[in-house]
């Protein structure tokens, strides 16, 4: 048969057109089936290795109260990443943000203190799984994280982190503690110099004083306070350190008082079981004390209390002195001159020690460096009478006993910067009239005493003088000032049993800090501030 | 003319017997004439001399308020006079006692702190007038004066001097500072230890603890009392080196609170203003507050206070607190670990380098040397659990979970003392129920807790623990405790906010001090101690 149905005619001829599209359809459609079950395939495997993921605890919270293991695996800093690149870590950090790409990729800002990183966790088969990436990305802001993962070279440097050379490809993420509550402001917003806030189109909120001092906690999680808080307890330990090496010794005075120790300053009155007590303003009295009982050179690091009703940038009612005091051999010089060196070794100690703290408080609180004079011409030092002179010189009208005050201590500091190129002098020789009655007056000039004052940029910080350790001395001038003797016997008979003559200084541990990075406020340079209107928290 | 008179006759002869006695008397009446005249030349010449040595000040006050010259001549420290022998050296001293011998000589007893020398003053032509000898004769007990002289190998070890084999032979003699009243005590009453008031023979007065509490400035002054000081000063300087190098930072929180921080404990308040503060009973909040704020490792060093009406030998209302807390990694003996380091630095320290200091304190105060285990065995820690069973083995009737109380534990130190000869010892695993509401539960057994303390001598120097920084774990806990979370806001959200896991503990410095050296009363290790009943000086 060669006769042919018109199909089989065209069967021979080769398919027609529409049958070749029709069919490529179904191949595509059949490749793509296939595809899909391969997908699905891997998606099924991929399912079942978030679940063993899940099981052997590549992520999630870990036990609040822990101490059920100690397999003594140590945590890295984030500070020492830079050369570390290729090391697998482990890291406890604040997790002070988290950014999504897409769902199969995490960014992770890591923070310990005044030093961050970036860390990146990407799905990755058996490794990572969309979960774990899921559940990274929802982290709240501030939680606290366990990070394992590998120190990588980051292929460009990484921008808002202070490590910005490796970042941590994660393996591992563990929540050791959440968020239970919105957060006051984000760190980012606290952490921004006032210029920021002054652009016309800034596009954040600008986080006030008080805002932070109500949410402390959260505030001083900032670089800023981290440094602030570093260099206040350097401060401290260069104090000590300077004053052990000088024979000095310690020691701690208390601050419940039978009576109020200076006249004149107001004092917080204690209920003491069924009579008062009052808090100590100053460990001046105990510090004589203390010499008149051989202890030669002491002091003192401890809260002293001012119940000033004043609300000033740089008053509050609890701060920390940093007292001293000791025997003179031949000139209250002696003392000044201790107390210059104790107060060059610390701002040495800072320069050399601290640049990368002072540098990080500088990006949110602008400031000149802190200027002193080194070399054998040595600190400036000023008579109160040479002080007053140079205000007259610039138009100043006072007395030449008049006291400074705070304003126009600012201009001599203003004036003694332009003259002498220096952020720190001393002030000697105070009028005795404008000085407390304990103040032993010079020898050849009454009028004068040998008292001094110790200035940071334009502001005192050290009031200081050798005392009075005659106890017929102490009378006739506590009269000449109108103090009745009688009404501090226990004070003046501290002299009776034979004292040595000192003196001494007492410091602003707070002031000192807020001066030397130049915060503005007080408040600012302590951890808990307290002034009429805060006791909290 | 030979005729002759008998007078002649007899001068011819020779002198009669009467006549060579008379003769022989005049003689000698010139001869003492010219002598006296010689002495009174002598004594003329003395007397100008005198009045030059008056007039050139070898001896004699100086004047008060000194700083008139600086010199700069170098004063000697007595501790370093033995190897001095031949040298001419300038001396600022106490003066504890003058002795005169004669009218020639004075023997001087110089004190510096826990230093003494004898000096002697011998009458000499030209340096020394009998004036000079008889105005140091006179000096008052407690004096303050200056001494030139030349040091002097002593031909027999020198009583009563703790520098024997030298003493001082004075030129020059000033009064510094004089005593103006009669002393309360004498120095060396104050000095002796009890078993010599013991003695039924003994001559002298009890110097009572109120009463050398009462004249606390001529108290202080005794070699025990300055060695005391030294080693309190010594253990917190040791507390801060270790902790330094351990990677902590000092923080100051504010004593002044909004409100009673921790319930229970008595508290005492203050007139703030126009409202009501409260004196912190221990930086627990704060310091928690600052693990909760980044800080890792803090600690502090400040007065705690407790209104409690208790006048035992061992508490205070005012004491120093050694506080720190730290972050935890995996588990609490992390902390509990360095604390155990912590004090081991101390105790070391103190036998390498305080030596000296102990030996003056058990003088007065004599004790066994303390003790505490070295070597890889490790410091003896035993759960509360163990410690209460060596109780009930020994016949004590209590329950496994009780509190043991003052007198058990001073039971136990003895019982761990006879065992393990160690007078040094950890407490770990008290029950959850007698601990307060912050303290974390073991993670295993919840009637128990991660929290220790520590022992010296048979008492409690110690209390810390794991603290709970889970928000939700800690109102749950402090409902059990019936505690209302609601009264203590501020605490609770301190930990919303995201706060790692973390511990720490509480250190009493004075218990510390009395417990090492054996004073028996805590208020001995206080400079000026407080209690209900004290608040003064």
């Amino acid at each position: 048969m060669t006769d042919s149905s018109p199909a089989e005619a065209q069967e021979r001829q080769g398919p027609s057109k529409s049958e070749l599209k029709k069919r490529a359809k179904a191949a595509e459609k059949e490749k793509r089936k296939a595809e899909t079950a391969e997908k699905q395939a891997a998606m099924a495997q991929q399912k079942a290795a978030d679940e063993v993921d899940f099981a052997t605890e590549f992520y999630g919270p870990l036990p609040v109260n822990q101490s059920q293991s100690r397999p003594r695996r140590e945590r890295s800093q984030i500070s020492t990443l830079s050369s570390r690149d290729g090391e697998s870590v482990l890291i406890r950090a604040r997790l002070q943000h988290s950014r999504a790409q897409g769902n199969k990729l995490v960014f992770l800002n890591l923070r310990q203190g005044i030093h961050s990183v970036q860390a990146v966790l990407a799905m990755k088969a058996e490794k990572v799984s969309k979960q774990m990436v899921k559940w990274a990305a929802g982290l709240a802001d501030e939680s606290i994280v366990l990070v394992e993962g590998v120190v990588t070279r980051s292929p460009v440097p990484v921008q808002g982190a202070s490590v910005s050379d490796v970042e941590v490809h994660v393996q591992q993420l563990h929540l050791i503690a959440g968020v239970a509550e919105r957060l006051p402001f984000s760190l980012e917003d606290a952490s921004r110099p006032d210029t920021e806030y002054q652009q016309a189109d800034a596009q954040f909120n600008r986080v006030l004083l008080d805002t932070r001092l109500n949410n402390r906690v959260v505030d001083l999680r900032t670089q800023t306070n981290q440094a602030v808080f570093k260099i206040q307890a350097a401060i401290g330990d260069m104090f000590r350190n300077y004053l052990n090496a000088n024979g000095f010794i310690e020691i701690h005075s208390p601050k419940l008082q039978g009576s109020a120790t200076e006249s004149g300053a107001s004092v917080f009155k204690v209920g003491y079981f069924k009579g008062t007590a009052y808090l100590a303003q100053s460990p001046q009295l105990a510090k004589q004390m203390a010499i008149a009982a051989d202890f030669e050179r002491v002091y003192e690091i401890g809260p002293v209390f001012r119940a000033e009703d004043s609300n000033t940038y740089r008053h509050m009612t609890e701060f920390i002195g940093l007292d001293l005091e000791m025997t003179i051999e031949e000139h209250y010089h002696e003392v000044m001159e201790l107390l210059d060196g104790l107060f060059l070794s610390i701002f040495r100690g800072l320069r050399e020690k601290y640049q990368h703290e002072i540098e990080t408080v500088r990006k949110q609180f602008p400031a000149e460096e802190f200027k002193w004079r080194e070399g054998p011409e040595g600190t400036l030092k000023l008579t109160h009478r040479e002080a007053v002179q140079m205000l007259i010189d610039d138009g100043v009208e006072m007395g030449p006993t008049d006291d400074i005050n705070t304003e126009n201590e600012k201009r001599l500091g203003r004036l003694v910067k332009a003259k002498y190129d220096t952020d720190y002098f001393i002030m000697d020789k105070f009028p005795m009239e404008i000085r407390p009655f304990y103040t032993m007056p010079d020898p050849e000039d009454p009028t004068v005493s040998n008292s001094y004052d110790f200035f940071m940029r334009g502001e005192e910080i050290l009031s200081g003088a050798q005392r009075i350790h005659d106890p017929g001395l102490l009378k006739e001038v506590m009269r000449s000032k109108g103090v009745d003797p009688e009404s501090m016997k226990g004070y003046v008979e501290a002299f009776n049993m034979g004292c040595p003559p000192h003196g001494g200084g007492g410091v602003g541990l707070e002031r000192v800090v807020m001066l030397f990075l130049k915060l503005n406020n007080i408040r600012r340079a302590s951890l808990f501030p307290r002034d009429p209107k805060r006791l909290e928290p």
